[in-house]
């Protein structure tokens, strides 16, 4: 049995031989471990990977002795994580279908390890690719006098699903603080530029109007704060003046489905950690 | 003898049929010709290189003739320019040498096709570059007081050597409006992110704070907005979370040299043109 | 009425002025003109997008015109093509379906302006895909006994659907010369690598057993030499000691689906021309 | 005092927690750890910095209890490294500047942590470099009849100055078996294509006529088949069809420099290992 490890706390010395000295003391197998010290923030990252030579009924021992003899002495916060059970991946979306294409191929050809129990929007524009798939598709409609009620059923939809996290595949809406506070450092983002440049809306026409020669997408966690959550995954291409603002934004559904894509997959592979609204991505 | 002629003017048919012809006509042959039509703008622009069987004296009724015939009565702006003289450029510098360097090795291997009557630097602390590949150096102290003075004396410098255009190879000196106007997009600069984002001082901490994956650097004309002037040349490079704000120094001089290099090198080959404070970058 | 012109023939002088003033005489205005001389080889080209006022019977007129007073005496090879009728692509796969569903979503989203009248598969793997998205699918079984016969049935399938171009989609069968003789520079492979590294089968496990840092992508013309075709895009993306060779798949796939898909594009939108195994790739 | 030390040996279960146990109980600080199994060889790899209380004299104790408790049981090759000297690198050049001076204004800005004995050169034509900078010179001429005794004074030279480490900065000779085997895996060669395309003489003319649109450097220790070592870095840029020999050249240049550097860093930092003729890079 494998199982991934996440922990942070404040740095001190001796932390790793430690933990890993604990790990190997309760039979447990290191196969990979990662480790990061942000210096200045005085934090201490881990991730380790372990195979264990018990079973799943031993596992809950082991994750008492941890949180007892590990975790409060050194203030930890820590997360294990097994491959028994897939996490469920809910997918939010408007009027733009690349991102949902890309996500969908992805996940029928294996390569994304979560089950998608609905995908849902404000829309009813992608509803035939949700049956192209054969995946349940909820409409669920905004307007300025119903935000409240409809994001009340948006939960309800969720929750009836057991959700573990959200991608927001270009959805068009503004999600709310009080969803947010459900889903913290849950729920995954795919902006159109390389941000913070130009973050809000209708980046393409920005950056057209700017003039630069590069241009981005940026997959990241959503905060209270539109285009400022936690950074996951950045990359760009180049534009000349020769390029429309229809160039941009054909260039940019290739960088926006790429960057969305990773992002979903380091999150599905927990190497993702999160503090001081920045991010720590394992290898 | 060869020219390159710089066109731009307001878009209407026939223009390219029109200025070939005319060309073809005063024994000129075109070996290369790309033009780029603003559609938005509703503005013309062409680059083409022309061999003439004429030698210089014919040159100036070709331009006669050009202005008569063509300019005035398609409203052109243009430019001809003969490779004949090379054009003399000033290098501004203040305490970082990677961008000196870079330049200087360039030049001395052939490189860039241009004369450097001196450097210029409001410090003293690289002189000894200077003083290694035997070009005049200019200190020109700044202090609050003797800003307008200080900046007389640079213009006086400039002018005395007959200075076309001018690098700002990591020159930390803001550049006054008075300057800019005698130099219009002929003063380069080099600023050490991707523009938009990260404008004004100490752009590696901001990008570090705001935990970006990419970081960048941007080559423009200086005008009197900071960090405004139209980008000629960008390029990124990825970082971590595992780098410190001296590891994003470190890879942003590589950067930066390479970008200013290259947007030199366009500059000093005709291949940039700047129209509502964006290029136009030939191929 | 709008038409793109491709025009290739040993370089002289005079050549864009002729042109440009043939065009312009015959009511066309140029909207874009690219042109390049490849100098060792002594040949010029040119692309160049016409506007006309005529409509399409003119058109014929004016192809008369341009083979009898342009082409024989300048000794051009050309094509003009309009924008009346969609090139017809078909795609050939085996088992690997990233590329397809990529092409396809593409397709539906309105991103390829092609017809697409079958997918063909040596394999009923892929079936369901063309079912998803409601394609005809042809399945063409192939032996070492049935070589001949199976091509037959592919060259009639292609001939039945009036088949103008082909996209091999990660097609895991050599194509004969027969095909290939049949559909000059209209056949586009994708392979997975930076050719020419790593040529032929299994390039991620020659590229992981050389210990590289970059792995490629290239989309190519086919020719009856195996992988070395003339060249339209390629791109790469950096790699790791630590990365699996199922890794190298992993990030493989996302490079091939792009690259893939720039090639097709670029062959749609007539910007490609092909001379001494080579491409010439317009902007 | 801070100490590197690389080890690798064998893998199997509990080498991490050995190890790091093995250190803290000897009183070192782990502040960095990093890892490596390459599973189809079945061997571990690991990086640590370790922070010791302990002075000097302790650290040749800590080294024999680390081979005669740790190594000789887990059948280890390990090395520690320390700050208080640093590694003699040699430079040897041709007739191309362009790494030279890169080189050369990097070590003059701090930015590499060596010392630089001596330049040596088959050629004379970069003397006037070394001068510049003030490092010694040595020429060493070779021909068909010397080479042997050539290659005696090579290694003559580089005994006397104790190098540690050789960088080929664009060296064009053949570098023997015989001094290979004096420096294994301390000879860093830049070669001007992205390896294993193109090995060999004229790459850049190799890859223009295979016209191929990414021409790229790649920076490896040298071993006996020529351009066959192990690759520490590589990196590519985008070329056209535009672009002539010489173009690629000139854009080579600065990929060489770069991705040279890039290797000769990872050296100095002890961040290489090198293994099946592969490199483990660690971060």
């Amino acid at each position: 049995m494998k199982a991934t490890i996440l922990v942070h706390c404040p740095d001190q010395a001796g932390i790793i031989s430690t933990v890993t000295g604990f790990i190997h003391s309760n039979k447990g197998n290191i196969v990979y471990l990662d480790q990061h010290v942000d210096k200045p923030a005085n934090v201490f990252f881990m991730r380790t990977v372990v195979e264990f030579q018990n079973d799943f009924s031993d596992l809950e021992h082991f994750k008492t002795l941890f949180q007892n003899e590990l975790a409060i002495s050194y203030n930890m916060e820590w997360s294990l994580h097994t491959d028994d059970k897939l996490p469920r991946m809910a997918i939010f979306v408007s009027k733009y279908n690349h991102c949902l294409y890309d996500l969908l191929s992805r996940y029928q050809s294996g390569e994304l390890a979560v089950e998608i129990p609905f995908i849902l929007s404000n829309h009813n524009d992608l509803r035939y690719i949700a049956e192209q798939f054969s995946i349940p598709f909820y409409h669920v409609h905004f307007t300025k006098a119903n935000r409240v009620t409809a994001e009340q059923e948006q939960i309800a939809i969720l929750e009836k699903h057991d959700v573990d996290f959200i991608v927001l595949a270009r959805y068009m809406q503004i999600v709310s603080g009080n969803l947010i506070d459900k889903y913290p450092n849950k729920i995954i983002n795919i902006h159109h530029s390389f941000l913070p440049a130009f973050a809000g809306a209708k980046p393409y026409h920005a950056a057209f109007k700017r003039g630069v020669k590069i241009i981005g997408a940026t997959s990241h966690y959503v905060t209270e704060e539109l285009d400022a959550g936690p950074i996951i995954e950045q990359d760009v291409t180049t534009v000349t003046h020769s390029h429309t603002i229809e160039d941009f934004i054909t260039k940019g559904r290739d960088l926006e489905k790429i960057v969305l894509s990773r992002g979903v997959k380091l999150h599905i592979a927990r190497k993702t950690m999160v503090y001081n609204n920045k991010t720590v991505i394992f290898s």
